[in-house]
């Protein structure tokens, strides 16, 4: 089957479901999303990408932005990071912060917000708030090809008002020690780059690199180490869609990432980097109908880490 | 690097390891296996074996068995196996029963012991306690071509003496209907194919299949379905190590299973399977000196699912 | 008021509510019970007993039990008993097992399921699970002045039936060396206390020595010390209502004991002992009706132990 | 035994324990108090006050002014104020967060620190936070016939800047609209409330009115209304000491409310009240030696709920 036809099946296929799932309304700037919207895109090792529907439309990266600082993290800091977070999946909710109590404010993984608030805390602890945004932008520009790419003001101003939750994770974290910024500076930098909006073109392409042992296969240029690479892929298939990363490993086959604007991140080793955007979520947060063209997917390609 | 090279730097990576590890003393027939002993044996596609130290001694496979009676599981039940366990790591210890309670007797996957548990009462609902037994042998014995492959009966007896925790699980899904035939008949099962004892080299042979997506390379025969296959590598290497397993993927990239023998079976797909037994079990009851001949081995061959 | 005139606000107070709650369903025979059914009795220092109803009908007592078989362990143990169970409210519900994973096997308080076994374990060990019954039948029996109370078999083997949970504890509790009887020793011995059947007129007299300092009024007889008399009131007044005990302390403010058969066992200090019993329950498993009888009482006589 | 007779008999059986526990460190104004101190003051019901040691030293009551919140809070908002805040014993530290995540952001009492905050909320809600503060100082005031009670300023500016994990507990129930102010006003509030220093007569002479039926017997004023004052005793039995309200119910009998600066407030229904103040403390954060003198004064009294 050729790519024209397999984006054709994947079309059909989520057809049916388009409009799925329960869009996020926790802020105002999610819940006017409107729920048919649907992009995917492929980026191939080749250089070629293969797009369907809303994939040239932007929509607000959330947490995928969490692969990308992790990585930023893992070049910044290296193993040091596991001193104040851990790999293991949670089991639980995005947002739960009963291990946190139990685990002595250490959070189980960095993909989970509470992770991500100290991958976040480490960053601003290196370079600085402002900069640490501008150089993850830089880079996630320079991937995708588009120096528009930006943070959502008025998104990061929304999740800042309605954080209610993290800013409880983030000074309980605190209180055993495990934040080394002022809550609120810490706070700030993630609500950012948790608003960055980016299309599924650009998302897939950006993260090729992923695909390909940490170097870019088109610029060629070595994004983190090899290691790194697994490492971060490694974390992404056994903590990626929070109290689902099973589900989602045991359908998928392939390592991801969720945002709860609708965004789906997916690691194909060796062939390319996926993304897919619709609003509509399953319970853990992931994509309904981005789920449903990933099953897709993989049924035709035969992707998967497993083979 | 050849074979031979890639077993002497193996071999050297662990030496001044031996012995590390907390050796299992729940059991008489555990406690009593000299904390030095160290096997090891890739099996591979093209049917050659490369072993060192002790492959050739057999263990009690414990919790590794949970592979094998979990694709048992899918032959005979498919996907109905899933509306009576789950496919999430649970985040805790292999005994917890905590998740149980807030979960309502469906254990969180089929390699945590509640999960097995289930699995084997499926078996037993299915084929009855004693043919389950002899068929699992019997295919453990035809795919690494021993006949003598059989249960410990002194250990099988030795685990249900000391088997009140399990033995309160058994009852405790009971009590949410999760458990159809009799809690000793299950637990009996449950026992037997625990205290299986193999060698690192009819382990790695056994498992091979595995690793070449369903069907055994050396026999050509399909064990499980392409997509079978798939999914028990997945739960693998979401759940294979109880709370270690995020941390297993992190270091080693390939899918597993420990077991408290100080077993550990991994599967490296397209090139083999891997078994490893060296008694001494980290904080989550999997090998300690296995873990660093895994890291050796993928080290310098470059395994891993992520490339 | 005198006391017709009480009881007949009792009456009238709980009139509109009879039928109210739920039964409790998980065996037959509590099942049947008839759900308008409703017994009030207050046992006086002097003597006189106030009765409403159908106090003279007996039914089963279930865990009221656990204050005379705690009064017995304390009789015969002493202090020894708390290295086994403590005496905090468990803050969960009567029959859950997530804080003994927690706590190492030890329960809350003797109270809650797990906490009676111990109780009953630590009994079973001291005199024999056949004495034990006996010895508690004969205090019952000459305490309320009525040879022919017993044990309800076909409830005892009822309990047994669908005793997995309770099953699930025991071994629980054993896998931490907290059983020293095997598990259906124990549970026989438990599963019979529980389901002892007694009429409110008897259960009101029977207890009334723990409004007395642990003497009994009637016969003189000091029953347990001062000092176990008001510990075994204080772990009532904290625990006797699983995770409803607070509510019940602050609407009653007397120490209390609830059971799944709908009966309700009371303690006012200085005045007397009051039984209610009427089969619907709360979530928390204590008399819908039974509660709003108790209410009344203090309303009118304002019984509290806070004054 | 007269009450110099008494107060002899406390002075001795303290002496050889005085200075044992931990003084709570977690702010230099508390860290810095003398661990070997001890005050100790019995009011009575005919105006009496029997004092010992330190008993006229000023010191932090901290989560002793949650009893007087609670009464403030029940005559200004009545029983509204159970619709944010549960009255059931936590069975948890004072200031966990696991609770508040399974139960919706609803505290458990107004006696641990997330419920006391929401108290606080009520309050400030109604008042205003300078208007509360205010009211509340005036009354202690008034009651212990003192007119310089005050907060004390570095306590108070110390408490806040430790203060990360009740900003987490404030944070965490404001995300599920259990807040009703901006966080940190109600913890200003809160943190001022803790942060009052009384003496030990003081405190006992304030708090006089809760053993009689809410109406205080020197002056004859109906602080709270009778039901009022039974059920703050009740929420105090049953809450009063975090994980620890159970044991203390049982050892000493009586209702209270321990601080972490080491003060213990409890109550002899029909009797009178007693403070006592020693800054080491157990576990739970209960004062050690105020435990013991409380133990020996009820032994010598006879003073229990439960007779």
């Amino acid at each position: 089957m050729n790519w024209d036809e397999i984006i054709a099946v994947i079309e059909a296929a989520v057809a049916p479901h388009r409009g799925e799932g329960h869009v996020a309304d926790y802020i105002p700037a999610l819940a006017a999303v409107d729920p048919m919207k649907f992009g995917f895109a492929v980026a191939l090792g080749n250089g070629d990408t293969h797009c369907l529907g809303d994939a040239d439309e932007r929509f607000s990266i959330q947490s995928i932005s969490k692969v990308f600082t992790l990585s930023m993290a893992l070049r910044k800091v290296g193993d040091a990071l596991w001193d104040r977070v851990g790999r293991e999946p949670s089991g639980s909710a995005f947002n739960s912060i009963v291990q946190l109590e139990h685990e002595h404010g250490i959070p189980r993984n960095p993909l989970i917000n509470a992770g991500a608030i100290v991958v976040t805390d480490h960053l601003v602890d290196q370079v600085g708030s402002g900069p640490m945004i501008t150089e993850l932008l830089r880079r996630l520009r320079v991937l995708s090809g588009d120096d528009t790419i930006d943070v959502d003001q008025v998104v990061a101003a929304s999740e800042s008002r309605a954080g209610a939750r993290n800013r409880a994770m983030a000074h309980f974290m605190q209180s055993f020690g495990n934040l080394r910024n002022p809550v609120e500076d810490t706070l700030a930098a993630y609500f950012s780059h948790c608003a960055i909006a980016m299309t599924c073109r650009q998302l897939a392409r950006a993260a090729l690199f992923l695909a390909f042992d940490g170097r870019d296969p088109i610029s060629g240029e070595q994004m983190v180490t090899s290691q790194a690479c697994r490492r971060i892929n490694a974390v992404m298939i056994s903590c990626g869609h929070y109290d689902n990363s099973g589900d989602f490993t045991y359908r998928i086959g392939l390592p991801g990432k969720s945002g709860v604007g609708g965004g789906v991140l997916v690691v194909a080793p060796r062939y390319g980097a996926v993304a897919v955007w619709s609003p509509g979520l399953n319970k853990a947060g992931t994509s309904m109908v981005g789920g449903i063209a990933l099953e897709s997917l993989v049924k035709i390609t035969g992707w998967s880490v497993f083979v």
